[in-house]
């Protein structure tokens, strides 16, 4: 069976051009192939078992095959109801729900097979709508080229995009810069290294200029609340929506979602699977779920649960090791030795986490799962305890932090003030 | 029923961005909505049923609901092994078979949601490995504006792309003007109307000039042969090939293949469901049954089958109706509300086409589907040659199906000499 998984994992590395962001097992160096999984556990070919907190980079919310939903499926295939040629009734019923939840007055849904797509969809048609080139971003995106910053600060790239990195002087700056000329303003949110008066302040000022503003919600959207999660710090409308992650439990769907006039362009976007129903009944079935059971206050509740444990933990331990967020967390390190020795110890215990990135949870990381986790958790510190003490009583630094947190949002964390994020800015974009 | 039907069509129009290339109901003025669909046939909410020959834009190849392919996905999701955190073995599996199939050296495989995307992957590739900007373009590669004209002939677009039209004095043109500027020509090899020898041409002058050349396979690669469909007419390779349609009977899968020096750039590429297993099952299953049932063969054979019979048919009612192709086939109309009539009519007597563009025949089109389609077609014949008698004997002019078919293959068809072409895309390009 070993010689099986190396074997495979070689094949995997020898033939697929595309494989980034999957589990690397640190101790023979190649990713991790998994069987099955089942809620919040995974399991590798050598009958090894996992708790997954990388969770699909956020998408597994409800758990992995959650019983539910493939049934729903497995029924649905049964009855030959999978049609690629036109469209069925639960692709209304989709489109109509997440209109509902936009609360933007006749606003249109248009679907795509990925964020990377959708947030591409929201730029066309804001150029289409305006008449304007330049686009002003913050946060991940997607792969596309399109997003790759190459120039110097407030410099577009040959695609006319400007990153910001969520400032908001940077923003004022470059709408004043390039007035007139600005199709659209599109940002990730996040709720960790963001605060609400940052947010509230990114949108004001797009409001002030009279730019298009475009909330990319793949992440965040429906994973806090029904819908964009804009709406937990502020009574401020994005004017285009882009949803993904928190929708269909890990099947290939996006959306954007804006009003008839801003989306005409839209009309011209077609893709052969456009009508393929899988995606839109897991949709169906993955929003139903998480609406009445409560999902999104458990998932809240689990969140905070597991990051207080964390935090204890870490604390009681004394490594210089920081928990930011909760539903969506962080971990922070203050040396990096030590952070590599977690990562490898934590995948020994059992635990696959994003690395370097935000971990997320799912529906299903209930009591007895929390209780599991904490007890890998505590094996890690454990082993690493004793392994660092010279660590012990070490400080997490506010730079480190910063760090660590623009590979999780890709721009600035508002912990500090403007100068001191303008400066390490400049190491970060010239750095790479 | 029937007022529910109209209800949610209206509900469809009202809330759905992007909604073309579906089937319209032309006596209600509104999209057709599917309830299921089983092998050739779909069926509505209102019990009505159709033959397919639109077959989701060519992706359904096996048929609609295929029993084996939706039985392998409902034992997959029984058994808890849709995995989206990493990868399964049957995504090696797959890659490997498709690296095999290319016969390309060392190859790798990158899988993509769409062929949109897939081809715009190719692009970027293309453009890193030779640091060239120029794209030479022909035949359809997705919804992206990347690809739309709007310049005089052989000039750029704003993304660097000029269309040669398939016609190989443009290619040579453009290259020729274009010298060591050019990153990639991409094409969309067409067996309906481009000789072997313009697709052989293509290619020859890509290989006299150096420059990459990639395959747009989406829609002829794994439907005529397992592989690429160049092998049909030409030894000769290409250095990349984009896969999708024949490849999963629908699901949302593409893949771009090519060595591992020209690929280096796609190891940036990634999305949160890279690794979702159903799209790759579905196309390992799909693989699998066509080459142990001899599918393509038997493709071939019945779309042979067919517009034999309806060469016959047309032939006997004497209206001016051209067939061209066969698995892949196109009807051509030599009177515009003849056009117009038919596919009304066709409609009335149960036959989903596709249009305008092309008709597309799948593994369960047997026997029994060729008397029931010979039926309702020869229905849709007999109510046209009472009604459009003064059209008898009219004949379909060159122009004519140089027309119809450039909405097929996007493009120039080398039915007709190189100045006639040129003069036909002067109408076509201006008015669009």
């Amino acid at each position: 069976m070993k010689q099986d998984m190396v074997e495979n994992s070689e094949k995997l590395l020898a033939v697929l051009g595309t494989h980034i962001d999957s589990p690397v097992n640190p101790f023979r160096n190649e990713r991790v192939m998994f069987s099955r999984g089942s809620g919040a556990y995974l399991f590798d070919y050598d009958g090894g078992n996992y708790i997954d907190l990388m969770n699909g980079k956020g998408s597994i919310i409800l758990g992995h095959n959650d019983p539910h939903l493939n049934a729903a499926l497995r029924s649905f295939l049964e009855q030959d109801r999978e049609i690629v040629t036109g469209p069925s009734k639960p692709i209304v019923e989709l489109a109509e729900r997440i209109r509902k939840d936009s609360a933007l007055p006749d606003a249109k849904v248009s679907f795509y097979a990925t964020g990377t797509a959708a947030c591409r969809a929201a730029v066309y048609a804001a150029r289409d709508y305006s008449g304007k080139k330049i686009v002003l971003s913050s946060g991940y995106h997607g792969w596309d080229p399109m997003w790759r910053q190459q120039g110097a600060l407030l410099e577009p790239n040959e695609d006319g995009v400007i990153e910001f990195y969520f400032i908001p002087e940077l923003l004022e700056r470059a709408l004043t810069e390039h007035k007139d000329q600005v199709a659209l303003v599109l940002f990730s949110p996040d709720y960790t290294y963001l605060s609400a008066s940052t947010i509230e302040r990114i949108l004001g000022i797009c409001r002030a200029h009279g730019v298009l503003v475009c909330c990319d919600d793949v992440k965040q959207g429906y994973r806090h609340r029904q819908g964009s999660s804009l709406e937990m710090v502020t009574a401020e409308k994005a004017d285009m929506y882009v949803f993904s992650k928190g929708l269909s439990n890990g099947h290939r769907i996006s959306c954007l979602v804006s009003t008839d006039e801003i989306m005409a362009e839209t009309k011209e976007h077609t893709y052969t699977s456009y009508y393929q129903m899988l995606p839109i009944l897991s949709s169906l079935e993955t929003l139903k779920k998480m609406e009445a059971g409560k999902g999104y206050d458990l998932i809240r509740f689990y969140g905070h649960a597991l990051t207080g444990n964390l935090k204890e933990l870490f604390a009681q331990s004394a490594l210089p090791i920081e928990v930011n967020g909760s539903s969506i967390f962080q971990l922070v390190f203050g040396d990096e030795k030590l952070e590599e020795a977690f990562y490898r110890e934590a995948f020994n215990q059992g635990l696959i986490l994003f690395e370097g990135d935000n971990q997320s949870l799912s529906l299903c990381m209930d009591k007895d799962v929390q209780v599991d986790m904490i007890r890998r958790f505590t094996n890690v510190t454990d082993v690493l305890s004793e392994q660092y003490k010279h660590l012990r009583g070490k400080e997490v630094t506010a730079e480190q932090t910063f760090r660590t947190a623009w590979n999780m949002i890709d721009g600035a964390s508002d912990l500090l003030p403007y100068e001191k994020q303008l400066k390490l800015l400049d190491n970060l974009i010239g750095g790479g």
